[in-house]
Formats: structure tokens, sequence, C-alpha cells
């Protein structure tokens, strides 16, 4: 693995479910164009009220992918 | 929207089960005393353990609302 | 309660499934050697990833619990 | 002013043209039940877009004031 | 003590004398209105400075406390 | 707007005049190529300095925006 | 003492009266098991309110020692 | 520019009308004793409230230059 | 240099010998697509372990370029 | 006190019984040579350790003066 | 690798040559008691100076290892 | 040691070929004026890029010194 690089971007998935849910959104969006993602990690967890209630969850990650030849 | 002021305030939401779920009761609870409650992010995700176990989870939030006319 | 002493140590916990998950298999391998843990924090959600899809979680944790006499 | 105690709120100010804008509709707003603010620090500034230009500002300030007796 | 909702306030409480005089005080002024204060912590230690010795310290505390049924 | 995933990209926009002009700088130029830009936030304002006057304003904003179908 | 490698653990000390007392506390409880305690910082200043006062100051602190040959 | 060494002071400017104002002010103090300022960055703004206004704004630099030889 | 625009972008680069070559590695792939890059720095520095011995380190950088026309 | 220019210097004071006085020392060192001291926050709380006793304090403080014309 | 929890120690390792060796000295004495090290990170780099140049780098890292069944 | 006061301050090291270098530079220059310099520590790594290779690194430092009496 030495010698690699990787490339780092921040995205922010949303789901009205659970934390887990909004990640995953994310990642499979992510996954439409970006292959060999490795690894991710949450920079923040956020949500908007409807109501009194979590109407969506809005998590911000930053994922990691090899820069491919 | 412009020219809106928003007040933020702390709360700590509990529960034995999430998350998730600790947040929705902060919610519940601020939504009692606060109309207009528009979003809110997660600063600490903390945790009580009973006999080797989560006994519940305590989610501080920030939450963001309307200062009504 | 007045002039305990607690140490805090720092694991991380994976799983397939939740992020709560994580925490608790975390929780359950340290309680295997320590006694009395009485809370815990996050201080980092992270996670691999394996063909566009959350493979599983890693959270860390730091764990504190009374040093005995 | 020894032995005085102080209380801090946080607010978001918004405004269409600047950040001193944004900060001064929060005062203006806060003053309108708080007396004796005394002083204010800037702890995030963001802003919503709108076709490509900043649509509004959105400052958080953190607003000290006297409790009084 | 699951499910309880508990609010975060911030204050400075200020002393000639030492910072845990300056967090009394801040304690004995909030207890005058809100019952049931659990825990705090120190988020900043400042002081003023009068002819080159400590005029008087000023500590900022968060200060958690059970939102009463 | 649940499920929705959001990119966010960080840019320096520089000016002569002013912080809010040189956060407009960079919005203008990356609304050339990015269309739904949505939000941004300030992470650093710095500045060069040239005999002895600010130069030219540096403000680093990162930048939100919907990833679209 | 150059190639000498420290370790560092952390631990929260708890005392009625004061914060140097509650760092004392911990320091005293650490030295009964590690010999050789070179220095310590402070990370967090918490504590706990019984009626209005500060029951006991809960102080955390990273302690530094020589792994011993 | 290989092998020159900077240094780096932090300053407070005031203003009443603007952030701007305020860093100037600190640069132009700074330049009647210093010479070859290369650049700054803030890092704290606050201010102190008058009648509900923005009294003066206070913006903490820190200030890099050569030190030349 | 007044009114440029910079993007922001952040690697990871590895070398099995120095931080410095990490660092390095990550510039030599990034200059194969981007051209003009200005300035970079180091936000994180970790490795991973192969039989008690770093068996390569991983540095993340942000690196500035300047938006071409 | 508009247009005043403060100037923040960075000391560690030192000593074996409390933080005030390891804060005090440091104030009392500064004066003999800067006038118009105006206010200090504390940055870290440290400690040298002899015999599992604090050997003394080591209280890094941040010390704000005006700049005299 | 699911469901693997993994503990995290901090340590200074020290050197006269470089931060790199600093780094290595501190795994190989962690390696004599502890078995598969997995991964670090460098959370401080300090030094000592001895008359002028750097007498030795102390560079603290945090650890990371499987617990083994 | 105990009472010592220690002043710091806080340079930018530049070098060609490597961040011990750029280090070691700036301990040599501020050497020419400050004598007992005690301690450093690293806050900022970063670098100009050339052709797409690291031109020159850039590491502030924090400098520790005993202020003589």
């Amino acid at each position: 693995m030495a010698d690699h690089v990787y490339k780092i971007v921040e995205l922010v998935g949303t789901s009205r479910t659970t934390i887990e849910d909004a990640v995953q959104n994310a990642l499979t969006k992510a996954s439409e164009t970006i292959r060999s993602i490795r690894w991710f990690y949450v920079t923040e967890t956020r949500g908007y009220v409807e109501e009194g209630r979590v109407g969506y969850w809005q998590v911000t990650i930053k994922l990691g992918f090899t820069i491919e030849e």
C-alpha cells in the first residue's frame, strides 16, 4: 500500500430515519462516480426540525479514496 | 428570511435505546415551550454504563429557533 | 463520591450494523477486565467502505471507571 | 465590578448587506428584552447563496450581560 | 434517570480571591432562579489586572440542570 | 429535501476592499461551474500587508451545493 | 534524557475543596502504582452541584511518566 | 525566500465602524515600529456594546514579519 | 494577486521513509492533473505499523491552487 | 476606548502553591517592564511532579496591554 | 475485521535526530509488551533546546492495537 | 525551578530540505538575541510549492525561554 495517494472529499448525506442511513446515502451517491472508496469519518451531525420532530438528519462526512492510475 | 434573528439553546436529551431517540426526546421537551424550532446540531455524545452495558445515552444538542415578533 | 479517582481509557469498537452497537461492543470487551465502568463519551466516528456501503463502523470512545481500593 | 455575575446567550443575526449589520441586527433584537448587554464575540460566519450571490449573512454571536439585582 | 432532559446555560462568575470562588459566585446567583442544578464545567478562565495584580477572576462555566415537569 | 446529498468544496476568495467582497468573489468564480450552490461558511480570514496597509483580504470558505441528478 | 519513552495516562481526581486538591488526589492515587511520574496537564475542570454549592470538583489530568527498563 | 525566519505577534485593533477598520488600525500601529510586515490572520472578533449597539469592534490578529538581518 | 480565487483540496500521501517524502508523493500525484499548485499545509500525520516498525507514513495535506481562467 | 491597539504576549508563571499564585507571579514579572496591563486569560495549566506530589504549577497566560503613545 | 475492539494508548518518543526516529523509538519500546500494534497518529511535536539547537525531539503519538482474545 | 517565569514567542522557520531543518533555522535565528531558550512546540507545518515539488517548508513554532533577572 506504500506510496499510494488518497483524495478526501466532503459530503453531506441526509435521511429521515437515522444517522447511519444519512451516511449510507452519501456513500451511495458518491459511489456512482468514485471507484475504490476506502473510508469515511463523520465531521458534523445536524438536523432540521419539523413541528417538534427531527425532519431529517444531515450528516457531514469526509470520504477517502485511492487516486487510481 | 433576511434580518430574522435566531436564538440557540443547549439541551441534553437522554434515551435508553439510541442516539437518535435521545435527540428526539430533547426536541420533544423543548417544543413544549418553544415554537418554531428550526434546526439542531449535536455537540457531544456521552453515556452512562450499567453493568457493562449502555444504561442510557446522553446527547447534547444546540437548538436554533426564530425569535418571534 | 468525593475524593474518588477515576481512570479514563480509549477504545475503538466496531460493528457492521450501527454506531450504538459499535459502542456496546467496546464496552462488552472492556467489562471483561474492568469492573465498575461508569461513563463514556464518543470522540470519533469513522467507518470502512466495501463496494459503496458501510462495511463496518469504528467508533472511538473514552471510558471512565473507578480505581478501586 | 467584582462579584458580578454575567449570563451569556447565543444568537444568530442575519443581514442582506454585511457581517457587521448581521451582528447589529442580533443586538437590536436582544436589547428589546435584555438590559445591560456588555459584550459579544463572533462564533460563526455563514451565509445562504441565491443565484451565485450572498443572499444573506448569518452571523452567530455569544452575548454577555449583567444579571441584575 | 433515563429520558430526562437537561438544559445547559453559560455564566461568568467573578471573584477578587480565587477561581473556585468565582465559580461558586456564579452558582449562588444561578440557584436563586434555577432549581435542581446538577453539574458545571469551566470553559474559560480570565481576569482583569489592576496595577500589576489580578483585580478579579472571571470564570466562565456551563451549568446543567434538569428541566422539571 | 430529505435524502438529498450535498458536496462541500473549499475556496479562497480575495479582495482589496472587504471581507464580504472576498467571499462574493469566491462565490462568483464557483458559480461559473457549479449550479445550485446553497450555503457557505467562513473558515479563515487572512490578509497580505503592503507597506503597513491591508493589501488584499484572503477569506477561506466552505461551499455546499446539491449534487444534481 | 534522549531516547527515553514516556507513557501518558488520563485520570480524574475529585475534591470537595479546591482544583489543586483534586489534582493532588489523582497524583496520590497514581503514585501508588506508577513510579517516576514526571508531569501532568489539566484537560477538563468540572464539578457536581449540591443545593447550589460546588459539591466536589472533578479535574481531568493527563499524567506522563517514564517507562522504566 | 528559503531559510528566512518570520516572527508572529498578536495584536487587538479596535474601531467604531467595521471589522476591516479594526484590523487596519492594528496594522497602522504595528507598522510604526515593525518594518516588513508580511501577512496577518484574524483569531477573534469581539465587540463592546453601548445601549444596544456595537460601541466598538475588537479584532485580534496575528501578524507575521521578516526578522531582518 | 488581488481578486484571484484559489481552490483547496485534501490529499493523503504515503511513504515508507519520511514525512517529507509522503508530502512530496501527494504533490507529485496532484501535479499530474493540477497546474499552478501554490501551497499546502499538513493536517494530520499518521502511520501504519508492521511488526513494531513504521510500515509507512500517511500524511494528510490541504493543497491550494489558483483557479485558472 | 475606541481605536486603541492592544498587544498580547504569552507567559508561563510557576508556583509551588496554587494556580492563582502562578498567574500572579507571571503578572508581577511582566509588570516590571510593561505598564498598563489590562487583562489575561489562561491557556494551559500544567505541573511537574516530585515524588508523587505537585512540585510546582506551570500556568500559561496570554496578557493584553495597551500600546502606549 | 468487524466486531474487533482496539485499544489506544498515548506515548512520547524522543530522539536526538528526527521526528521520524522519535516515533520509531516509541513504537520499539511499545512493541516489547504490546503485540499486534496496528496504527498511530501524531498528536504533538515538541522539543528541548540546548545552546540554541534542538537537543532532542519529543513526539507524542496515540497508538492503536487489537485487544487479543 | 519554582517561581521562574517564562516567555513564549512564535516564529516561522523555513528550509528547502526538511521540517527538522526549518525548526533549527528558527532556533538559530532566535538564539542570536534570546539567551536561555528552553523548549519549543510545533503549531503548524506548511510549505510553498514550486513546479510540483516542495519549494520550502514553513514550520511555525512556539518557543519558551526564561525571563532572566
